[in-house]
C-alpha cells in the first residue's frame, strides 16, 4: 500500500470537480463523477477488506490441519483470540500509531469508546466527503486492520505445540499495538523508509517478512519441540489432517486477491481499476509459480512430489509477488512466485540443520520470501533502489528482531512461555484446554 | 433493514436528476448520477447477498462440528435440505406475504412459473429503471432469501442428534414460508411495528431472536437427548470436530459483513457507503469483543478458556450488533458484543439447568443476545424507545414462539418428531440414513 | 458467456458519450459516465473471478471428501497442481488460442515472460481505455482463466483412486493448453458455433460437458477401480469425509454465481446489473431444485435420503441452468434445476450398470446435467434453435472425446496412466507420495 502517495492526487482529484459541478449541478445532493470516484475506492477497501479478514480463516485451517491432532484445538483457540485481540487492539492503539494524527490518538483512547471515534458520522453529506479524503475512513480502517491481524496470524503458526496461550497472546497484543503498526508507518504512515523511496506495494516487507522475524525471534527463544531434532536426526511430525491444509491454503490464496488488490487503495478511474486487475492476475499468477516449482523441485529431490511443500510453495509464490504485484508482467509474476516456491523447498530443511522448529514453514514462506519479494521489485519497477530496498530490509527487520526478542525474552523471564514436558507430550489440548478437538476419533 | 424508509427519498434521488440528464444528456441511455446509483446499491444487494449465502455453509460446518460423528451426515442433509427448501418456498410464498402486494402473490404463485415472475423483464432500459424503484427486484430478492434461509439454519442446530428429517423440514417449510415472512412484515415489510418506531437494522430480532424462539420451542417439545441430564449431573457430549466447528464461526463472521452491510440497503452515495464502512468495521470489532469476553470469562470462571464458548462469543457478538450496527463507535460496539459474549458463557450452563437442551448454543447466541442487541439500541441511537424495542420483542417472541409450538405439536401429533430410542444411541446417521461422515475412521 | 456479441454495442456505448463529455469535460481526466461503465464491467469480472477462484477449492474439498482416507493426499495434490499448471498454461497458450489475435500469441509466448504481455500497461489513462474495450484486459484474463480452470477440476474427480500423478498432470497441460480454449474459441471466441447462432451463457456446454467428455475418455481407457464392480454387483465404495464434500459443495454453490452471473459480462448500465441479479436469483433457484428434486427422489426410491446425491443435485442442478440463467422465470429456474436433480440420481447407477467407474458424479453431474442444461435453452429463450443447440452438443462433444481419448491413450501407451494393483489397494497416498492425510487416526 501506498497511502500518503495517493492522497495527494486523489484529494486533487476529488476536489477539483466538486466546484465545477456545484455550480450546474443537475443533481441535487450527488456529484455522479466524485462520488463515483469515492464510492468505488470506499468498495475497494471494503471487498479487499472482508477478503483479508477470510485470510484468518486460512491461516487457522492451514495450522489446525498442519499440527499433530493433540494440538489441534489450542492452535484454533490461538487464531480466534489473536485476530480478535488484534482487532481491539489495533483500534485502541495501533491505528493511531500508524497514522500519527494526535487528535486521533486522544479521540481513540479516550472518547472513542462511547463518543464520536475515528470513523465518519452516520449519513455523512456528498459535501463532506473532502473532509474524509478519497474514501470513507471506516472502509480503511476496516481494510488495514485486516492486515495487521494478518501479521499476527503469521506467527502462532511457527511456535506452536509448545507455547502456553496467554504469554502468546499477551505478544499479540504488543505486536499488533506497537510494533506493526510503528514500523508500518514508516512506510504506509509517510515515515523515513517511504521518503527514502523504499517500495513494499502490500506488504512483503511490512507485514510478511514482520510476521516472520517475530517468529523467528520466538522459535529461537522458545526452542524446538521435544523430540523433533534426537540423536542428529530430525524427526518429522506429521501434520493431522492435510485437507484442511489444502482448504487453509485455497482460503489464504482467495484472501491475497484482497491483500494485493485493495492494496492499490483506489478504482474509481479506468487507470486504477486496470490495475487492481493487473494485481489480481500477477497475484494469481506468481501462486501458481510457486506451486509448480516445489511440485517439480519435490518431485527431482525427493522422487515424490510433497504436498505440504506445494501449499507452502503457493504462498511463498503469494509472499514473492506482494511487494510488487503490478509492475510484473504474467510472466515475471508467475517465475518471480516460482523463485518463492524454490526458496521454501530449500529453506524448510535449512532451518531444521538449524534446529530452529517453525511447525508450520511460516519463516521460509513469509520471512525468507518475503525478503526476497522485496528484492524483486527492482527487477520490474524502475523506480526502486536496490539499496533502499535492502537497507528497509534490515531496519524493519533489525527492529522487528529486537523489540520481539525483548518481549519474548520478558515474557519468558517473567510467567514463562513455554508448556511443562508432560504437558508437550500429552498435548495442549488435553492440558492447557482439557478438550479435544477430534474426541470422536481414536488416535492411531 | 429498513427498506420501506429508504425506498421513498432514495427513489427521490433516483427520480429527480433523471430528468435534468435527460434534456442535455450527452450520453444516450446511460444517465450517470442515477444509473450509478441503482447499479451500486444493487451491487451491494448482491455482494451482501453471496456472503449471507455462505453463512448457509457456515451454520452446516459449526453444527457439523459440534455434533457427535454419529450425526453428523443427518446435520449436514438437513443443512443443505433446509437452504433448498427455503429458496423455494420463500420464493412461492414468503416473499410475496413480507411485502404485501397482491399482484405479485398471484403472479408469484400461478403464473410466475413459467410466466413473467416478480423480477425485472431482462435487458431492461436505464428508462425502466424508475418502475423498479432504487435497486434492481431480483437484487433484492437474492438478499432477503438469504435472511429468511438464515432463521431456518439457526433451528436446526438447537434440535441436533434425536430430531427425524421429514418433520424438520415441514416445520422449515412452515417457517420460511408463513412464520418469518410474517412476522419480518410486521418491520421490514412496513407494518405496525415499524409504525410505531420498533428499530431493527439487520434483524437482531426479526432474524436472530425468530430463529432462536422457534428452536427454544422445538427444544422443549422434543426433549433433550437421552443421557444429557441424568441423575442431577449434566453430561457433556463434546463436539466431533472442532475444526470445523471453528471453520464455520469464520465462515458465519465474514458472512455477517453481508449480512449487516448490505442492511444498509444503498451505496449509491457518499453517505451510505461510508455509513456501510461503518458497519463493517463494527461488525467486526463486535465479534471480537464477544470472542474476547468469553476468553476471559471462561478463563477466570473454569480456570481454562473453552474454545466453544469462544466461537459462541464471537457469534453473540455478531447478534449483539446486528439491531444497529450503525450507530455505535467502535469502542461501544465492541462492549455491545462483549455482553453478548458475556451472555452466552452464562446463558449455556443456565439452559442445562432448565434441561433444556440446546446442542450448538443457538438459543444463547441467536434469542438471548438477540434480545439484548434489540434493547442495546437505545444505547446509541437516539430514535430508539426502549418501551417499543421491548414491546416488539415480546410481540415477535410470542407469535413466533407460540406459531412455533403449535406447529411442533401438530407434527409430535401426527408423524412424530422424535427418533426412536435405539436410532438415537446408534446415531441417526446409520439409522435413518444409512451413510456415516467417517466411514473410514474407528470410533474411540 | 456471450463476449463479441456485447462487445460491439458496448463498445459503442463507451465510445460516444467521450467525445460529448470532453469537451464541456468538468473533470479533467476522469469522465463518469463512460469511465463508469468500463470500472463496473471490471469489477465485476474482477468479483466473478475470485468467486469462480474459490470453485477450485470446491472441487478440492468435494473430491477429497468423497475419495477413500487413503487417496486424500493424492486428490488434494492433483487440485492444488492442475489449478496452478491451468493458470500457467491457459496464460501461455490457451487465452491467445481462444480469443486468435496473432500479435497477442508472439507476445504472449516470445516477449510476454519479461517484456510487455497482454495486460494493459501500468496506469493507464482515461483516454486509453477505448483502446481496451469495454473492460480491463487484466480482468477479462482473470476471470476467463478461472472457467479454463474448472474444466480440469471436472476430470480429476472421476479418475479419482487409481490414476497416477504425472500423466493426469500433463492431460491437463493439453486440456488447458489447447483443448478447452480451441472448442470455446468457437463458441466464446466468436467461431463457427457462436455464428449459426448457438447458445450457452456461461458454459454447460463449453465448460461443464466438455469436463465431462474429457473425464468419461479418462474413466473407460483407465478402468474402473479394482473391486469396485465384482460378480456382477457393484461395491459401495464410500467417501472418507461427508462433511468436506458438503463444504465443496456449499463453496461451488458459492462460486456459481460467479460464474454465471460474471458471463453476463457488463454491470455499467440498469439494464446490465438487473440481469446480473437475475441471473444470481436464477442460479440459486436452480441449485435448490436440484438439491430437492434429489431429495425427494432418494427418498422415494431407497427409503432414505441420500446426502451424496442431494449434493450431486445442487450441482446439477447449477449446471442445468449453466447454458441460460437469464431468460427463465424463478419457478422455471427451480426446475430446470429440479430436472438436473432427477438426471443425477438415474444416471449414477446407469454408470454403474456400464462399469464406467466414476469416483464423485462427475460425468452424471457435469455431462448428462450440461447436456441438458444446454437444451433447456430453448425452453426459455425464443433465440434459441434446437437444431444448433443439438448439433452443437455433438461437434462440441465428439471433438473433446476424440481429443481427450486421443490423448489418454498416448499417455498410456507411453508413461502408463494406472498405478500398479498394491499401490491402488494400498492407497495412493503413502505409494505414491507417501504421505497420508489424516495420519493421526487409526482406519476403521
Amino acid at each position: 500500500m501506498k497511502l500518503l502517495n495517493t492522497l495527494a492526487p486523489a484529494a486533487a482529484l476529488v476536489a477539483l470537480p466538486g466546484l465545477g459541478l456545484a455550480q450546474e449541478g443537475p443533481t441535487p445532493g450527488v456529484n455522479p463523477s466524485t462520488d463515483s470516484v469515492f464510492i468505488f475506492n470506499s468498495l475497494l477497501f471494503l471487498i479487499g477488506g472482508f477478503l483479508v479478514f477470510w485470510m484468518a480463516a486460512g491461516f487457522a485451517m492451514l495450522e489446525a490441519g498442519l499440527v499433530r491432532s493433540k494440538n489441534v484445538t489450542m492452535q484454533l483457540t490461538k487464531n480466534m483470540a489473536l485476530f480478535s485481540l488484534a482487532a481491539i487492539f489495533y483500534y485502541l492503539i495501533g491505528y493511531n500509531l500508524m497514522y500519527p494524527l494526535g487528535t486521533w490518538m486522544v479521540e481513540g483512547v479516550l472518547s472513542g469508546v462511547w463518543g464520536p471515534g475515528v470513523l465518519e458520522a452516520v449519513g455523512v453529506t456528498a459535501d463532506a466527503a473532502d473532509d474524509y479524503g478519497y474514501a470513507s475512513t471506516g472502509s480503511d480502517f476496516f481494510f488495514q486492520l485486516m492486515f495487521c491481524a494478518a501479521t499476527a496470524s503469521i506467527v502462532s503458526g511457527a511456535l506452536a505445540e509448545r507455547i502456553r496461550l496467554w504469554p502468546f497472546l499477551i505478544f499479540v497484543i504488543v505486536l499488533t499495538a506497537v510494533i506493526y503498526p510503528l514500523q508500518a508507518s514508516w512506510k504506509w504512515g509517510g515515515g523515513f523508509l517511504d521518503e527514502m523511496g523504499f517500495l513494499d506495494f502490500a506488504g512483503s516487507t511490512v507485514v510478511h517478512s514482520v510476521g516472520g522475524w517475530a517468529a523467528l525471534a520466538g522459535a529461537l527463544i522458545l526452542g524446538p519441540r521435544i523430540g523433533k531434532y534426537k540423536d542428529g536426526k530430525v524427526n518429522p511430525m506429521p501434520g493431522s489432517n492435510l485437507a484442511l491444509a489444502t482448504l487453509g491454503t485455497f482460503i489464504l490464496w482467495m484472501g491475497w486477491f484482497g491483500f494485493n488488490g485493495g492494496s492499490q487503495l483506489a478504482m474509481g478511474t479506468v487507470g486504477d481499476v486496470a490495475d487492481v486487475s493487473r494485481i489480481f492476475a500477477n497475484t494469481n499468477a506468481a501462486a501458481a509459480g510457486g506451486a509448480v516449482a516445489a511440485l517439480i523441485l519435490t518431485q527431482i529431490m525427493y522422487k515424490k512430489p510433497d504436498l505440504t511443500m506445494i501449499l507452502n510453495g503457493a504462498l511463498a509464490g503469494l509472499v514473492s509477488i506482494t511487494a510488487e504485484p503490478l509492475t510484473p508482467t504474467l510472466g515475471s509474476a508467475t517465475l518471480i512466485g516460482a523463485v518463492g516456491g524454490v526458496i521454501v523447498v530449500f529453506a524448510v530443511p535449512f532451518l531444521d540443520k538449524l534446529k530452529i522448529d517453525d511447525v508450520v514453514g511460516a519463516i521460509p514462506v513469509h520471512l525468507f520470501a518475503g525478503i526476497w519479494g522485496t528484492i524483486a521489485v527492482v527487477l520490474t519497477n524502475p523506480d526502486a533502489s536496490f539499496g533502499v530496498q535492502i537497507y528497509s530490509i534490515f531496519v524493519v527487520g533489525i527492529f522487528t528482531l529486537v523489540a520481539s526478542g525483548v518481549m519474548w525474552f520478558i515474557l519468558k523471564a517473567t510467567m514463562g512461555i513455554r508448556v511443562d514436558e508432560e504437558s508437550e507430550i500429552n498435548g495442549l489440548d488435553t492440558s492447557e484446554l482439557g478438550m479435544e478437538a477430534y474426541p470422536d476419533f481414536s488416535k492411531g
